[in-house]
């Protein structure tokens, strides 16, 4: 049972709601003898935070972490990790207008139907808030991957479709992405992707996106089968995220109109190196890594908070409809990237972990 | 931790090997007072089982299941159910010529490089198998939850793509999917998919499928945020079936393109009945039930084992070549629907019983 | 796995070091809808925090507890609850003498094996300030259990033996023992227990403690086979208190001396109610409650810090010796009493928990 | 959750009744390449099984383990290992006497109160015939231990109090223990103790016992806080055996009586090696092992099965009265050893492996 934590043997429990005074999380299971700074932690944090460019929400959050917990002397001492962030710039009277009613596509209806109490402030529970903290156990995650498998590990993470306009993934530049507000891969398309957002903020509207993670440098034998399968645990943490709606492994859905030849990834050996010839399987196979790069995207859902007049309910019961303005997001995904590279950290851990304590 | 073992409160554990004595589960969390027959669990059972059609792998196996615990006087007792299936047809020395080598698409490399051993008769544990198992399981499941929700319950699946085959889904017809050996929800498309599919069997070759899987009269409620998401759960459980390497809830990945408002389904009350003007959210919102029909598809990859030689190493390093002969499934997604509608049932019984602890 | 957290559907993950700058713990699974304010938390920490008498260590600690998340306007909301208590009075100083050395009996040496590094200071997270934690969650658990088990459930513990001397149990009085400070249940003996006690403390010795928990009001019915019952689970629940060495149900391990005639508590029926005329199964019958008042003991071993040279090693592997000054509670068993009393309410929420999701 | 699941990493799930066709365990996380032969499994089983001697129950089970996966050429795959044993000398309609009533000091009454039905032949699942699967679970955790650490690993227990006749401890001789049907392990009182239990039985009587297990060669550095205590999971281990009603590590209970320097083992180190002056720890410190012997003891009840007329109510709510004939074991304490080491295995090869999975 978990309802509020994430892994198994790495494994963090978030905590906070939006405009409640804090959000943090519990980070359990971290190897001894990490050397973790606060530092390394609000550099994935500041990917994540608001109020950064035109492109996301005005809400300005420090999004300063503590640590309070599990770290003496700049090392991890193997006991929980104690996180927390303080709230700031809540604005929670923008929602007196809508504390009873319910957003179309928002969580309100669904929060309020099985607890019969919400927390309407921002959203409370259900905000993408929450995914600060995992961004903050990411990081964690991150370097205890660095140092057990060095210098060739990497995560990295890009939006690889912004709404209607896609992006040409071979031209997938990491500095590149590193570089522009939109985690953009595809320096050609980007003077599109700005015009085209900007245009959808202006209008009041929202719109989703394709957001692909990639990890190099995994060794093959992670994962395990049947119910700790890598790509099995890998949807659950990219479904996980608020608004999303799919997730691909590889090739994904595109894998159904594959021929058995296409999608076969052929295997040689050159001097003691295994190589394949293509990765549809996306790094997985059986739910166990193969030593190829781990290729995982997810689509995000266009933001729910739109300016359009939408059809309701209030919590009476009351047929009204709404009309969301004050600040937010015109697309989630593009803050989606960080927290994406992030739940890729803590999956491949856990399985590095796991598979530490079963198969060395 | 959970190698083998799906679910929280409605767990089962599954074991056994393509080629061993027998393979089975242990159903634990069921409710007490339920009733259980053999033939319950059968009826599933036999849509999955192989060597019905010439459309699926010629294996003969009767999949016949033996309930040995947890039931007493043909009511479940809140024990373990221990239910057990004799492996018959097996042909072990087909795959004397491939022990050495590793299937290229198929899970004979990572076990290996995992594991340093694997059974690879009739592919061991990697075997789909081992989804009779869970046929088994989702059966108890339904018969749980059609005595808890009544007769408006009810979880139905079809192939709405059959490799660059799709089909019109709003021709979607419960009835018919029943009737026919592809579980085709579509009548006018028929004819096209089984001449297409003996093409493919002909030739030597495979393709993939889309399945998908619908719930109606879930009640508002179920799920739980952040990481017991009923969509997330779904998710993983999808992602747990051989073969799957893409899962969409509702629009699923499609939603990126969507605007704002495409994507809101509004809400309206007609009556005491509260409805919902579009389904894009898959009956799902912020990870809980809304009491829509709930809606997830997932991608099946082209079987692996296909009659065109492919490079690959074997398990000394060598480079060499492979081209699988035998009894294979030209498409293993058709016999993934009753294996997703199971675990449609195992999720839902899993998260009503959570909702009910917490909640009720 | 849970390294941190304890239970089930109603969990606890705690954090914190004794000389950090704050301690806290996540509570998830609270059902929603039920009052919490800080001060019903505070009841509770207000007995377990030090510095109160003559009797307990001289730190001085207000152990003010703070609610981050998961309560709205008053009420739980059913995500999780984050409670935070900041360190004050620390002197790590006081430390620096010992923190190279490996106090005998405690977990200095163990922890040092285990992980390579630990905070020494104030024992780091091996001290027994993190039972504070323990105490706010079941603070919690006892709100919940009131709610829905009414008037008639209730939750006491008191010392039954203080070192060498015991204590007439059929004398136990409720309100007696809070209004003295060793939990003392037997008036007439109080005046000798206080005189022993303030001996020991004198002579820079400590002494050991039985503390025994009792529990009224609890239905039949709470517990499950095999490995979650009732039993066990206190077992493991009383066993994680720091300086537990032993824990009985009911007659406990006088068990092995009774016959079978005078072990078997008999049965009879008044009206409609089901009573025993003998407890010695302490209320709990093949892992599942019977409605008896359920009764749990445990000895908690002397405090290891004490004022006589004791031999011992350092880290670098040199005999040396130890004598511990500094402020201690000369018998650790008195503040177990409410941390053994929020054991119990948490695990008998668990199980309430548990046995609603499987067999209401 | 785990309701007939035990342990974390190194995981076995139980299932079966006493009457019905069989029982079995499926033992989930064994690290692969281990070598294991039913042979090894049934070993442990010899030891436990009735019928073997005048001083046990007459019921004659082979207690023969079939493996249905998991193993392949003689060792573990690292995949689920199915065990199967199947009931043969089941008299079901002993039974049918007391099918309505409740045995005072049994589970019937609990079990009937919790689910609302049971499988009352034999005491269905709460039988202590469940531990057989228990046993061979052990056994194979017992063969991974032995390879991990080595020869100097061993877990021996043995009867050290048999209804109010005790033992002298200091007489520990693992070899007569091996030799003689009471696994007492002080030679100069074994004749008093038959005489003892013969006179038990004859009168229809039963009584009690006291079962220590060690475990000797074990590293330091097994156990985790706060949950994962070593100690903490010994205790719910021994307490989730059938009657067992009490447990302590080391010094246990009598702790409580201790001084300060009674209780604190001194340290010192001879050449590299650590030793400590005596043991009341119990080999774990701070829920860590410290290197030191591991000594757990447990009560065990007595039978509740004895011929005496006891009073008791039937499942409509009558009084009425109850004596049990048939075949009983006169102290079950004594088949607890094999029971006792079994779960000692399975808790530090659960620790092992948490341990090199976070710190190695």
């Amino acid at each position: 049972m978990s309802f509020n934590t994430f892994g198994k043997l790495f494994r963090f429990t978030t905590w906070g709601e939006s405009h409640g005074p804090a959000i943090g999380c519990v980070v359990d299971g971290c190897p001894p003898n990490i050397s973790i700074k606060e530092s390394d932690i609000q550099i994935e944090l500041n990917k994540r935070k608001p109020g950064q460019s035109k492109f996301t929400t005005q809400r300005k959050e420090d999004d300063k972490v503590n640590i309070l917990s599990g770290v003496f002397e700049g090392r991890s001492t193997g006991t929980p990790i104690s996180l927390v962030i303080y709230n700031k710039d809540m604005r929670s009277r923008d929602y007196e207008t809508i504390k009873n009613k319910f957003r179309p596509g928002h969580a309100d209806y669904t929060y309020f139907k099985k607890y019969g109490i919400r927390d309407y402030r921002g959203g409370g529970r259900q905000s993408a808030r929450e995914t600060a903290s995992r961004v903050a156990a990411g990081a964690i995650a991150k370097k205890v991957l660095e140092t057990k498998l060095g210098k060739k590990f990497k995560v990295v993470g890009a939006v690889t479709q912004l709404g209607i306009l896609g992006c040409d993934v071979s031209k997938w530049n990491d500095n590149y992405i590193k570089k522009n507000q939109l985690f953009c891969p595809d320096k050609s398309i980007i003077k599109l992707w700005e015009k085209y957002l900007l245009s959808v903020r202006k209008s009041g509207s929202s719109c989703g996106a394709i957001i692909e993670v990639r990890a190099r440098g995994v060794p093959p034998g992670l994962g395990a089968p049947i119910y700790s399968k890598l790509d099995m645990d890998l949807a659950a943490a990219m479904m996980s995220i608020n608004a999303v709606k799919g997730v691909n492994i590889g090739s994904g859905m595109n894998s159904a109109q594959l021929s058995g030849e296409q999608n076969s990834d052929e295997i040689f050996n050159k001097g003691k190196k295994t190589n394949f010839n293509s990765n549809n399987a996306g790094g997985i196979l059986g739910g166990i890594s193969s030593g190829q790069e781990i290729v995982v995207s997810f689509a995000v859902k266009p933001t729910s908070s739109i300016l359009s007049s939408r059809k309701t309910i209030d919590k009476f019961g009351k047929n009204t409809s709404i009309s969301v303005k004050g600040r937010h997001d015109p697309c989630v995904g593009i803050r989606a990237v960080p927290i994406g590279e992030a739940m890729m950290n803590c999956v491949l851990l856990d399985h590095y972990l796991m598979h530490k304590a079963q198969c060395k």
